[in-house]
């Protein structure tokens, strides 16, 4: 079957202020806060074909398209949504957020803090999925959505489907989980802490308080980027796609980029120190390590999970080891316990983490075929 | 069989001083320098007896026993190394030698420029396994040892090994390669380089020349020391160590010590910026980045060995994944390739790369029954 896919194309960012208060896990309560929002395609009658797209570490609202003269920067999962895409924007509804303690346009670390004129800085609390999961709901209620037709994501886009699943089973029809853990591993966390060191130990960082400096931690955000970058590619695909040969052929005995791989780490560490907030990759990192729905189940996962009523696609990626398959299948271990309905699928790629924002012959076969079977329950 | 193991107990480091100028790969000239080394057990009249334990990273010459003085600094080998152990030194003379550039007296960028009395920093070269080698050469002249019984090494210590085959075959009867890779993969280039990068944008580096400033550049340190103890141990192994638990059963929503893995890692980070060398730091996964001994042959393995003439012992451990299993049986492959005599065990353990460093039953029954069949060699 040939498909013929396209881009949304021309998106525009929207904001929906909120002035309930929001209690966090952490206690603290924000009296106000906007989420900034995109959305693609056209909401049914029955308002049954909304798909929420939930992002990962470093991604946003920005999903998919692009903005009026920005013609460069396409959304994040540019090949996953859009017309004849899996996720096709003819048949659905898909609202991409950018998480609250974003960099992105909702309220974050960076905002001014309208008590005190200032940005929040280091007083910015902590979050957690579960406040992300919160806050979503309550802009789904802004956009008159009782149930979503799926809610979806990569990484931590994915803790943020479970959660959802956990927390209002009855608005979830179907979660995709893709390239997730049910929680984090002790490596998983000790990557994060180096990345948080790393910012924090930056003398430009002030304690979070370096937006009144006129400063950011760049070289901290670098070195977390660059690590970041190690863990998301397989040892095979980095081997494939740097190699080990010496620039020139022969070592230059000096500490300029001598292999592919430091020129390529220090580029995306170089770019992300420049775009993004040093307070939110801490408010991020912290997120995914206290993500662990079985710690209120003293680990048991199958009882963490007994509250989600909606159908599951679980996908993992060989070579990821940041998220290997083992953790994909024990969330489909736990659903399977509880006689969830779950689809698992293995797919075989060389591209580590980084898999599920690529495309791929037999992860979009699947994801095709599952939003296929989706759409046909949204038909009026 | 029981065995009865002690260790060497009281050591001393001696110095050997060279002044016939050593031209090192990146073509600068040494005019002269140190090596600071220990020996332990008596090399026997033929002098056949000799085994050098080359080091990887962070060790030094000090692999077994303890300094007068100083009863808890036992040496880096110590489960390894000494009487009725699988070196043992009732039967074997023993060498441990910091390599040159090193920082535990071996002349290195800590150590004064006898020029301008100054500490070398950023002036000191660059350096590759083979200097080590040609280097460890002229101590070997030093102490009368035309051949020795056994070159041997974990990991980098391993990389020493193997380069001694390949310059003086003649010179070694057995290789004991450990925990090695023929050489680093694009993924091990990149941890490498972030580790370089935390400690070379560290603002007290300056430049490599920190010391005449009174700082040292520990920030950098650190993070490039917690970075490494992640790669040293398996995914598993630190999660059996130090689990997810959160101190206190719940988060804390702050930057402190929330799980024992940061704990951890931020002491080592900090125990370790405390006592090595920024430059010594970078001279050493430099060396690391650059060994390759199959880039003169065009990347056949088995051509860069073909002079090669000892016996070797390989040996990998399962959930070692900064240098697999695979990695060592390139080498295996290599050698057996050339008809050379080569043992390989892949030993089952949970401790990843560190594993060569810990006492394992079937480890040491290996190391065991390969160092008697040396030592029987050695009998007069």
């Amino acid at each position: 079957m040939t498909r013929t896919a396209s881009s949304v194309g021309i998106v525009f960012p929207q904001v929906a202020y909120f002035d309930v208060p929001l209690r966090l896990s952490s206690g603290t309560v924000l009296p106000h806060y906007q989420l900034v929002y995109e959305t693609y395609g056209v909401l049914n009658e029955r308002k049954d074909n909304a798909i929420l797209v939930c992002h990962a570490l470093s991604g946003s609202h920005h999903v998919a398209g692009q903005y009026a003269g920005d013609l460069h920067g396409v959304g994040w999962w540019e090949n996953m949504v859009g017309p004849g895409k899996p996720v096709d924007t003819e048949r659905f509804f898909v609202i991409g957020v950018n998480n609250l303690g974003g960099c992105h346009g909702s309220t974050g670390p960076s905002s001014l803090n309208p008590v005190t004129g200032q940005p929040y800085g280091a007083s910015f609390p902590f979050l957690t999925v579960e406040d992300w999961v919160e806050s979503q709901a309550r802009l789904a209620d802004h956009l008159g959505i009782s149930t979503f037709a799926a809610v979806m994501g990569g990484s931590l886009g994915a803790m943020q489907a479970l959660q959802w699943t956990i927390r209002f089973p009855e608005r979830v029809r179907h979660a995709l989980i893709i390239a997730a853990a049910p929680c984090l591993s002790a490596q998983n966390i000790g990557f994060n802490e180096v990345a948080r060191q790393a910012i924090t130990s930056d003398p430009h960082f002030y304690g979070g308080d370096f937006y009144a400096q006129g400063v950011v931690p760049e070289r901290g955000l670098r070195l977390a980027r660059m690590l970041g970058h190690i863990t998301y590619l397989s040892d095979d695909a980095m081997m494939t796609k740097f190699g080990r040969e010496l620039i020139g052929g022969a070592p230059h005995f000096s500490l300029e980029v001598e292999f592919e791989i430091e020129s390529y780490l220090r580029y995306q560490g170089k770019k992300f120190s420049e775009r993004f907030d040093a307070n939110t990759y801490l408010i991020m990192t912290k997120a995914l390590d206290y993500f662990d729905p079985a710690r209120a189940t003293g680990g048991d996962l199958a009882q963490a999970l007994q509250p989600a009523r909606a159908q599951f696609l679980v996908l993992s990626f060989t070579t990821d080891w940041r998220f290997s398959p083992a953790r994909s299948r024990e969330i489909v271990q736990a659903l399977l316990d509880n006689r969830a309905v779950v689809s698992y699928a293995e797919i075989d790629s060389n591209q580590g983490h980084d898999a599920f924002l690529m495309e791929n012959e037999d992860y979009f076969a699947v994801m095709f075929a599952y939003l296929e079977r989706i759409a046909g329950e949204c038909r009026p």
